[in-house]
């Protein structure tokens, strides 16, 4: 098997030891635009030029260095019939799951109150929150939404998880479907969404679904700004239907400098940081899966690209 | 058993529905210093005045509203033999959880960072952190910090825990008795204080233990302010050898306007807020007891004086 490194947002000197140590059976190389084509067999990509597709023509498996592949399915170059493979959690749902409760606590707990008491010297108490005042909803349910929902769950919130199909997960209640969303919204004050992004839920945190949260609702957004419409967002949020809200992610990357949202009051703003692919997981993972290629073997991971992820 | 609620600072109109409900055999009254004794047998107290145990001298046990005991044990009226039982838990231990979840994080993770940046509409995502550089120690481990130490865990970080006698705690290492504490405290970044304030603990957090923390150290303490030595913290936070703390219990509550924590940039301040007694689960735990005792049953959180809690 012949592996390419097409990432030309990376340093190739922090990945190829690691992925050779780990595939010594494999050639490796990293793709050179300006040379003759490498013609290897799959690719590790993050945001690969579309030239990358027309050069590399023997490619037949992708495998993406992050858990979204909005970007890499919206590519018109991408050769129909390619193999693309997401990264499974590999070290992320676990910081999903702590940027989720952060800003969940920061509301819930009131820290963010306390950080405005301290500026004025201020000893003021607040009353001990009352958990089941606090329901909180996880748009998506795979590897990183489970973990966030059950990250929460185990501190006692009422937890309930939405998913386009049904899925179980231990200690939270689960809706699925659309017909199933009005509900899911009605019971929830602090929304987290981790879904991935695809053409049925670009938009889906809109003035619509966010109008049927519970009063006092936050919304905190770790998918991708292609989720949210912003402005109806700031709309409700001066309208006082949300209290606030913490996005990692947005429409546009990074936040132009004269953006509302950077300075709204109730809005924290954080640059894509929610969760980082971990080198060494990645690559133990990814190689994984290109030896269970070499010999065969099915692998998971493997995006449906009518479904989007 | 005639139970008594000798706590000026609540208001009995809260409790007493809750307690008569619980213990229907029971007679209940609030304690009245300008009336004739009660006779009660045993009475719920939280920061009683002295008069209490002069004017109700049948008291054979006193349930603290609270798990700290501190206070109580230092009260010179306190007759000699009476029972104190502490509050275990009953909702307090996942407070205290989260509050140290929060302070961990908002260093770990550069929280802080990224709002002084949304100040500036900065986007300067920071590299994702390692958690192997952030060892997390707590200090205690009965039921909260066990809690707080299994809570951390479950985010993989590496956690250590010590207390004064040996105790064992899934997924955490555990250190005991003063011999252990430099061993302890030389592999913590982030340490986190849960002990019961005893004259054994009184200023266990000083110049010379805080020193022994691994370089960029984090100080939490949720325990009572009389274990830190507040003075040593500001000079070792001015002398770069803690990079932070943040602090809910302090040597004066409320901590003076014109006290130099407050003003400290890196120091976070909340006010005695990290885990307050919820009512609810307090009767029942109480309640329970009390029937225990009536039956001349043993019943668990009894305070031993001569250890402090």
């Amino acid at each position: 098997m012949h592996v390419l490194f097409a990432c030309p947002h990376n340093n190739p000197d922090d990945w190829l030891p690691g992925l050779a140590a780990e595939l010594p059976d494999c050639r490796i190389s990293v793709w050179d635009p300006a040379g003759p084509p490498s013609g290897a067999d799959v690719a590790l990509v993050w945001k690969p030029p579309a030239a990358l597709f027309a050069h590399e023509t023997r490619l037949k498996a992708l495998f993406n260095l992050g858990a979204g592949v909005d970007a890499l399915l919206q590519m018109d170059e991408l050769p129909p019939g390619i193999q693309i493979v997401r990264l499974e959690d590999a070290g992320m749902a676990v910081q999903m799951a702590e940027y989720a409760l952060y800003a969940l606590l920061r509301a819930s707990r009131g820290f963010g109150q306390y950080e405005r008491d301290q500026a004025q010297s201020k000893w003021a108490p607040m009353p001990g929150l009352r958990r089941a005042q606090w329901p909180v909803g996880v748009l998506g349910l795979g590897a990183m939404g489970a973990r966030v929902a059950q990250a929460i769950a185990a501190f006692d919130y009422p937890v309930a998880g939405w998913s386009r199909s049904a899925h179980a997960v231990d200690g939270v209640r689960t809706y699925a479907g659309s017909e199933q969303l009005p509900e899911f919204l009605a019971r929830t004050r602090v929304l987290v969404n981790v879904l991935p992004l695809t053409p049925e839920t670009t938009g889906i945190l809109n003035r619509q679904t966010l109008s049927q949260l519970l009063p006092g609702a936050h919304l905190i957004n770790v998918g991708r700004g292609g989720h949210l419409n912003e402005d109806d967002l700031l709309a409700l949020l001066d309208a006082g239907r949300l209290e606030g809200a913490t996005l990692d992610v947005f429409e546009t990357e990074p936040l132009p400098v004269s953006h509302a949202l950077w300075r709204h009051p109730r809005v924290h703003v954080t640059p894509h940081i929610a969760a980082s692919t971990l080198r060494d997981e990645a690559i133990a993972q990814i190689a994984g899966k290109i030896r269970k290629l070499a010999r065969g073997e099915p692998i998971s991971g493997v995006v449906t690209p009518q479904k989007g992820y």
